[in-house]
């Protein structure tokens, strides 16, 4: 038998968002592997076997599902969101990298998914529709320094951004460090969208100016979107449409 | 009847990367718009009108979508990859915005798409595994200066980045010019990937040194990813794979 791992992004949570590709994966899989809320996404059957593991055990998860490939195993790592956007992909390949050199042959994927960024943009209109940027704000893995230097080039590069992982209970802080930064260098009516949940039952889409964002607009299950300067909020008669135009004039 | 639109996003090409949200949206539809190729990858049926149109009339087909909504049609607007990323949901957001006030009670809705980048850097490992800025290269909508400015300052940033709309006939020499930025800014051995027609049958993936880069490896069908510093490149059996590592020390 010749093992593989393919490393799925479910999406968002929503069902109807995670492509065939993937369910496709899954059906011809013998193990899943994945952090504990990823896994319970998946439908248990005979002869699949389902690996739960804890929040920033990353490496591990990544090393045994390398390890069981190579023993033969048809082995799906899943992510939620797009598994190349802050999530498993990376982590799979640092294990690859610095694993033993008979893993270099294994058959390993990555397929793609509906990250939450875009899942969150089309929630509330088209705030990313024009040139943007993504950025992790945990400092887990970056020092703050490299946050803060990134977020005010950003700003003066007037891209609209993607904040993940904004806040948890670990790092409370951090956040309305952020905030701040943005007050001193964007106008007060720039635009902030706080995405909860987005695509679940649970979903949330709060659009605020900045001179009324607080951090705790956000959680650990928020994406929180900022417009560039152009963007604009048209107000519908059953919502608020956020969207950055596509021309930016002379 | 009651009417509304759709914005869909097809992504990068593969029939099973389209999401099943999206296969149901277009099995309730009435009518399809967008640009000759994304029309013509919809399976036509009885009672499906399908209307192909132009490139660079966005505004015309945005408006000709609400119109028929108001009417009572149940209309998908189709894009490639996300409909919000450099794609269609802003020009239909942008013809709402300036259209009749009886337009802002219609039922518009964005469903999200795998797109092109995400595609991209999956096809080629986790380039994109850190944060990255998506630009899009075409000044039909922004004047240079502002692309310019914003490739110097993600360069700055040590993004990785996502560059759409490389090259086309009608601009063979803008791609070049980004090039000279990159290399006045970034180290030779920093990494490129030319990701061509990702997904289809015609797929290739070009892994390059800056130093090797050269305009013509791009096209209109390419999109063109760029490691931050820290991108890797592992040479496997089969293939070489890029990633970015998600730590970046202190």
């Amino acid at each position: 038998m010749t093992g593989w791992v393919v490393i799925a992004g479910l999406g968002p949570g929503a069902p109807d968002m995670v492509t065939p590709e993937i369910t496709a994966a899954l059906r011809d899989a013998t193990d899943v592997v994945g952090y504990i809320p990823y896994v319970r996404r998946i439908t248990p059957r005979d002869g699949l076997r389902l690996h739960e593991s804890d929040n920033r055990v990353e490496i591990d998860r990544a090393q045994h599902a390398l390890q069981m490939a190579a023993e033969g195993k048809r082995v799906v790592v899943v992510s939620s969101g797009d598994p190349g956007v802050f999530a498993m992909a990376s982590a799979v390949f640092e294990a690859l990298e610095h694993g033993p050199e008979t893993w270099r042959s294994l058959d390993v994927r990555v397929l793609p998914g509906i990250t939450a960024m875009l899942a969150a943009a089309a929630a509330s209109g088209a705030p990313l529709g024009h040139d943007f940027c993504a950025i992790n704000l945990s400092d887990n893995l970056k020092p703050w320094n490299v946050i803060e230097k990134r977020l005010r080039l950003s700003v003066e590069a007037d891209f609209a951004m993607a904040f993940y992982n904004p806040r948890s209970k670990s790092r409370p802080d951090g956040f309305g460090a952020v905030l701040k930064i943005l007050r001193e260098t964007c106008e007060p009516q720039r635009v902030l969208i706080f995405a909860r949940a987005v695509s679940t039952p649970e979903q949330e889409i709060n659009v605020v100016f900045l001179c009324d964002a607080k951090p705790e607009m956000a959680d650990m299950r928020t994406v929180v979107l900022v417009g560039s300067s152009l963007t604009r909020v048209i107000d519908c008669d059953a919502k608020q449409i956020v969207y950055t135009p596509r021309s930016v004039s002379q």
